[in-house]
């Protein structure tokens, strides 16, 4: 276990958290994690489920399973009849449990989230990195994975899963219909297994998230949760739909969780069938919590196109993934700046501002990218200003009731005043 | 994945609920499940922590961490000072983290419970069986343990981790303090890394639990949670106490739990502190719970030893493990039975009794041990008349309010009544 580090965005968060409490005021553009409350709904059925004290099965509650399959295969525009639902204490075990169970290399994409490509590190699987571009909204094309797909088999590689994720984190950019119509077609013709993230589902700032699932249900693991949309990260509840043609697969991910985590806690599982019901006040928060994450984040998209920063409108989630490799020059010249690692090191130290550098992402360490998470702020408070201003557009949204995002985006825009 | 058996113990619950729904009167003695309510005091701190949804860190909650390390080695006879906690989902999720983190072969006693064994065949790791012996309470003694060593250098192996688990699933039988001693100077000669797993080290029926780290500190990873002794199997809460001095290991496991599982439940930290408190009521909760399971199991002893077969008094847990072996020839001659396996389906098949074969614990097919778990009576009666007899004997508690653990043993009676 010598080369793995501890999760960066963990790592990073606990660190802005001891700083913090030795009084410092760092700015935490770190740790994605959404402030919202637990909705009430959702707090009084865990309060009524306390004394639910015994094992539920490896898959979990059948109630629970069948609830978030009919509710996430209707939002998500697929055919839920085809899959079955496995409940995990979060998807993140999900994930690494399907990369367990199905053996063979990893296609990811660069950027991708912090945590798949050490989950394969454990595992020993080999990682076939497939780049992107802003132009592509920082996702694979038919076009990109074919070609890994064919260079990886040249040199005698095993290509057997492919992680999606949209909306991105770290990009805030999403896949349309048509593109993972594409991608299915290409993953459809090699025989690749999608595991498609689609954790921000849900978090699609106009609520109009599709799955891959509707056009590869034979090859598509799908996982979520609770933890974007509802707020619900500590609760640690995910869920995979898995294509019931898959039975291997979803055989032995039951298996790995028998011999492993069990099964998920069951005041938490009865408590998120309240989440799955579709509850017209439950509909709303989701709607409305999303909305709000597409004004903040919307925000600092601004502030980095105002440095001179291309950056396409944002989709979902509440990251950006900017590169500031126009100052790469200034950077490296005035304070001998040259990686993504130095440069987040120095926001800390100069301005107090806390990011995540694009190495954690799997980008080369001289790509200046930075994921800007863009959660730094009091969801209680953002929702009572949002409840009487429902027309807020970012500009008006931010400075009235996100203070440490609006200067964020000052200490950001000052650090980059540099003599171009 | 291939060879990898769902969990043997989920899965006959599974198949014995499955029975149950349809009608069947299934008498359950295969899964271990503590039947009590979940105390007063810890549902209601679950439900006034409903609205945590923060992740924690991966290691745990502060306040929790230290609560349960101070509380269990108090109650373990070791000094916690030398050790730090982690929190997980689960003991048996901990104890795989660790199998994880620490490679080489693993060292484990025949019996031993379900899932160390598959554990390390998921992780691709050699396992080096210990026989024990019924005399030996079905425990290693400190010669087994040097001599399978020994065998294991000679023979190229790399024999680094061992497994003890006291009281013991599936014996119901723990190791004394002089026997932890040997096994110590062992251990500590060899470099061998002990996990301990003292799961049921509350559930010691007079409440005399003495852990190995007493007695070797520097190499014990100490496991256990609440589900046992406080019947909160279904919460999904456990606890790895790991040596100062064995920094690496902790940073590793923290690490596994970053890129996994990530941290546990929120709300089910939180309300965790309260039972590692030392609350007079859940103390005293504790202790009842035990000795209602010392009758119980006491009863079903007495029960297998009226037919033959012996076996010692039981110290912890709800678990024996007797060998029928005694009836081989008629078992053989009259039904053919002739491996535990085929003897634990007779079982069902004949009398309507679920039990678990030795082969699960990682006996040879033809020895006819077979695990009898004794936890199905409803735990809420049996408080209620202990309350009113505390004097109770295992003869005068069972018949009076566990009507199906004495209907099981009335069973087992029949099913043996063998022509010998």
């Amino acid at each position: 276990m010598q080369g793995l580090n501890f999760s960066p965005t963990l790592a990073i968060n606990e660190r802005v958290g001891r700083a913090r409490r030795r009084g410092e005021h760092v700015l935490h553009m770190g740790f994605g994690q959404s402030p919202f409350p637990v909705h009430r709904l959702i707090q009084e059925a865990l309060a009524a489920n306390a004394d639910k004290n015994m094992y539920l099965p490896s898959a979990g509650l059948d109630a629970l399973r069948s609830a978030a399959l009919g509710y996430l295969a209707g939002r998500s525009g697929f055919d839920g009849r085809e899959f079955d639902a496995i409940i995990g204490p979060g998807s993140k075990e999900l994930i690494y449990d399907v990369q367990l169970a199905v053996e063979g290399d990893l296609l990811l994409p660069v950027p991708s989230w912090v945590s798949y490509g050490p989950q394969a590190a454990i595992l020993g699987d080999r990682v076939i990195k497939i780049p992107t571009t802003l132009a592509g909204h920082h996702h694979v094309t038919a076009e990109s994975l074919h070609e890994a797909i064919v260079a990886s088999r040249r040199a005698a590689g095993n290509p057997r899963k492919l992680i999606l994720n949209y909306p991105s984190n770290p990009s805030g950019l999403t896949l349309t219909a048509d593109r993972l119509r594409q991608i299915a077609g290409v993953c459809r013709d090699h025989g690749i297994l999608v595991i498609s993230d689609e954790i921000y589902g849900l978090v699609a700032h106009d609520q109009n998230h599709v799955s891959i699932a509707r056009f590869y249900p034979e090859g598509t693991i799908v996982t979520t949760g609770l933890s974007k949309h509802l707020s619900l990260g500590g609760y640690r509840l995910g869920v995979a739909l898995v294509p019931r043609c898959q039975r291997p697969v979803f055989d032995a991910m039951v298996r790995i969780a028998s011999e492993t985590w069990s099964t998920v806690s069951s005041p938490v599982q009865f408590a998120a069938v309240k989440a799955f019901e579709g509850h017209p006040e439950i509909e709303a928060y989701i709607q409305t919590c999303a909305r709000i994450h597409g004004l903040v984040s919307g925000f600092v998209r601004d502030a980095v196109v105002a440095l001179g920063v291309e950056y396409p409108e944002l989709q979902g989630a509440f990251y950006l993934y900017p590169n500031f490799g126009v100052f790469r020059e200034a950077l490296r010249k005035d304070w001998g700046v040259e990686t993504s690692e130095q440069l987040a090191r120095d926001l800390i130290d100069r301005v107090g501002l806390a990011t995540l550098p694009g190495t954690a992402f799997g980008d080369d360490p001289t790509t200046l990218a930075l994921r800007l998470a863009t959660c730094d702020f009091d969801g209680q408070a953002a929702l009572a200003y949002y409840a009487d201003h429902p027309d807020s557009t970012p500009e008006s949204f931010v400075p009235a009731c996100c203070p440490n995002v609006a200067l964020a985006c000052e200490r950001l825009g000052e650090y980059f005043k540099l003599p171009t």
